[in-house]
């Protein structure tokens, strides 16, 4: 059974159990467990960091963001970060030294062996957000003219310290992918059984300047575990594994729910005031402009309300409605595209469907409103009015959620960040006009 | 090399090529691929579906939703229907099932061999909603006395149809998990190696009542590809797959931006027009009502603004850009608590920090627009009153922001739910009040 600790229970058991005790028991934790006491207690860290192997350690910044894998790397002697930069694997000393200044990736990549700094070097060259990017060099690769038993010993030699053989990729004399076999198709072969009878040709690998995000989505779509990674040559590069691309996707989606809600998108809870302040002014000064900008629609009208004042009292419930509906509308289309379920098909169905819900809401809200319009003024024609700018509205606001996204993906801006602007400035703009604009023209029957 | 066809291509190779040229090349298609092309033509649905082997429609209907499996199955006749039930895998069996009534249920449970039945009607007994729920059946169990080659022997006999293979589990003669051995550890081992010898007896389970999304988070946090779900017995139940639990967090985000954006959280795009209405036209009824409220205090104030009706064109901004703050503030904390990254050690930093970015931005955007206002209207009082009514409700916004999720959250309601239309509430209601309470103050010095 797994050892179970509360999460201070471990902290306590790492900075005073004997040294020899957590030596026993530390394959037992994971190091993920490790990561989030080291993350809450800055003081703490080197006395903890201090007790544990050089390769659990590395395990750590394996799971660690690229800001942490440095500090924790630096909690150490020169001598003891060469061997823990040696147990790390590829992408995540990439991420490292992605971060870094030249002075800094300089010191680290001169702890590590010729070929690994070559190939790190080779890494970082490659743009972070493609799967170039993102891929790990350590897979197994084996030749079609192996047998099962003859690609076990191999194993057996070679892959203890290779994390991920679950696909051994079959490659020819000059490296490139000629196809896969799976860890369990080996498995369930008979021992003389040759590679090139079980390969799997028709293999699918990731060009490697696909946008990482894509990757993300092909995982998702397809189910994949493992995707090699190939050059235009269709050389194998590297691999990319289902668990680094969790994190990418999970990072999208934080992306896009606060860019949603107006706020930077690497905003972190933990984060200072200053960086909070920093996320979010951008944003509200935007807000601030269209909000003067709809109030100058309102300044138009100042007449029309000083005659009847009841407006003032209505006019911002036509635009906030119009602002929750095309808010609707812009969520279900950005999730969409993010989705990759909306598409030249169906786009028009949608937008039909959007204006048919614009219409029907508006119906059923433009009435309950022009309702309590004729009660609150006790003129049918206040209530007349008030109901169609409502209608107005919410048309247009189901109209602009949809077609605001669309043509910001057109215009290769992502349609979470900016759409929210543009609707609520749309309705609450229209909204207005449509309200005091009727008003004002039936202003003598309104008196 | 993969076999590239576009999406047109495939359907026309489906549904136009010879029978024995469909059958050679059908394994190069994942069956995703296949599904995508029979969503789109119904019509086409059955043509396409008969030139497919039993095994192939299994595999494509363990892709679909609960909703299309019963379709697609239904297209078949009783005999053709009990083939491909007997290829399905148990999870998707169960996800089926649970969707139909109970004489529809019947008639599949009829299909398969008993022991299938029984086992999918004990699946059907657990909360859809957890871990034994999403669960499936289909795993390898091992004992410790057998050898890695007597292991080899038995994945060889039984381990071809059995899609993952990746832990082996290995059990005591009561049935109860002892622990578990990966193919990467048999297959880096030497064939007389006992798997006593290498069996990781530290091993974490997942209990079989834990909330789904709960299963989601813990797959995201530590990287698993596998996890073994125990009874209280701690008898292996059955295994959870990273593809599957991909599944879940995509509908949970999708889940949280629908219902941020006031949307129903199973809305589909391709829904229909009453679909859309009966996901929406709720939440615009609460919405309305709270705009009701909020406009009832304008209504309070219309002598106020009758006397100054400046009043009327600034008011929408101060009670607009609370709502922008509210927004942000809470879209930081319905991520954090979703992500697990808010807790009680970081709560009153993070309070003390959101207050602080409401009274810093409250003050830039208060000082702007109390310009703005001065130069307006022409009296500086009626700056200072619009200023000091923003920096008010900026900071009610993001205090509001911040404690309406984690109130919600203790009362077990989903923040992502109903946080926003507390929110904006407040900051309209207040904001109105703030700006229109203090003009009513200063009335005198207004006019």
């Amino acid at each position: 059974m797994k050892l179970e600790m509360s999460k201070d229970e471990l902290r306590r058991f790492l900075l005073h159990a004997p040294q020899d005790k957590i030596m026993n028991y530390i394959e037992e934790i994971h190091p993920v467990d490790i990561l989030d006491i080291l993350r809450e207690d800055i003081e703490e860290r080197k006395d903890i960091l201090n007790r544990l192997s050089e390769k659990f350690i590395a395990a750590i910044i394996d799971e660690a963001d690229a800001e942490e894998k440095y500090d924790i790397l630096m909690e150490f002697s020169e001598n003891k970060q060469k061997n823990i930069v040696e147990a790390m694997s590829s992408d995540e000393l990439t991420d490292l030294l992605g971060i870094l200044d030249e002075s800094q990736a300089n010191k680290i990549l001169a702890k590590m062996t010729d070929e690994d700094a070559r190939m790190v070097r080779q890494l970082l060259s490659y743009d972070p957000d493609t799967a170039a990017g993102i891929m790990a060099t350590e897979f197994i690769s084996i030749k079609e003219n192996m047998t099962v038993r003859e690609t076990f010993k191999y194993l057996q030699l070679t892959a203890k310290d290779t994390e991920n053989i679950y696909d051994l990729y079959v490659i020819n004399s000059l490296d490139k992918l000629k196809g896969v076999v799976s860890l369990k198709d080996i498995a369930t072969s008979n021992f003389d059984t040759l590679i090139s009878d079980i390969v799997q040709e028709n293999l699918e690998s990731i060009p490697y300047n696909m946008d990482k995000e894509e990757v993300g989505h092909r995982f998702e779509k397809y189910g994949y575990l493992t995707m090699p990674v190939v050059d235009s040559f269709n050389r194998l590069l590297g691999i990319i594994t289902v668990d680094d691309v969790m994190q990418i996707l999970r990072d999208e989606n934080t992306e896009d729910i606060h860019r949603l809600g107006g706020v930077a998108e690497g905003e972190k809870i933990n984060g200072t005031l200053e960086e909070s302040i920093k996320s979010r002014l951008p944003w509200l000064f935007i807000n601030l402009l269209t909000a003067i900008l709809a109030s100058s629609i309102v300044g138009i009208f100042e007449g029309t309300i000083e005659k009847v004042v009841s407006l003032a009292t209505f006019m911002p419930i036509v635009a906030g409605m119009g602002g929750n509906a095309g808010t609707q509308t812009l969520t279900i289309i950005v999730r969409g595209l993010a989705l990759g379920e909306l598409n030249y098909k169906n786009v028009k169905r949608v937008l039909f469907k959007e204006i048919g819900v614009g219409a029907v809401t508006g119906l059923v809200i433009g009435l309950i409103i022009a309702i309590l319009g004729y009660f609150w003024e006790g003129k049918i024609i206040f209530g007349v009015v008030i109901g169609i700018a409502m209608l107005l509205n919410m048309i247009v606001a189901t109209i602009s959620g949809f077609l605001v996204p669309i043509i910001l993906k057109k215009l290769k801006v992502d349609p979470a960040l900016a759409s929210s602007v543009f609707v609520t400035t749309f309705t609450d703009v229209l909204g207005f006009f449509f309200f005091l604009g009727l008003a004002t023209i039936f202003i003598h029957q309104l008196m």
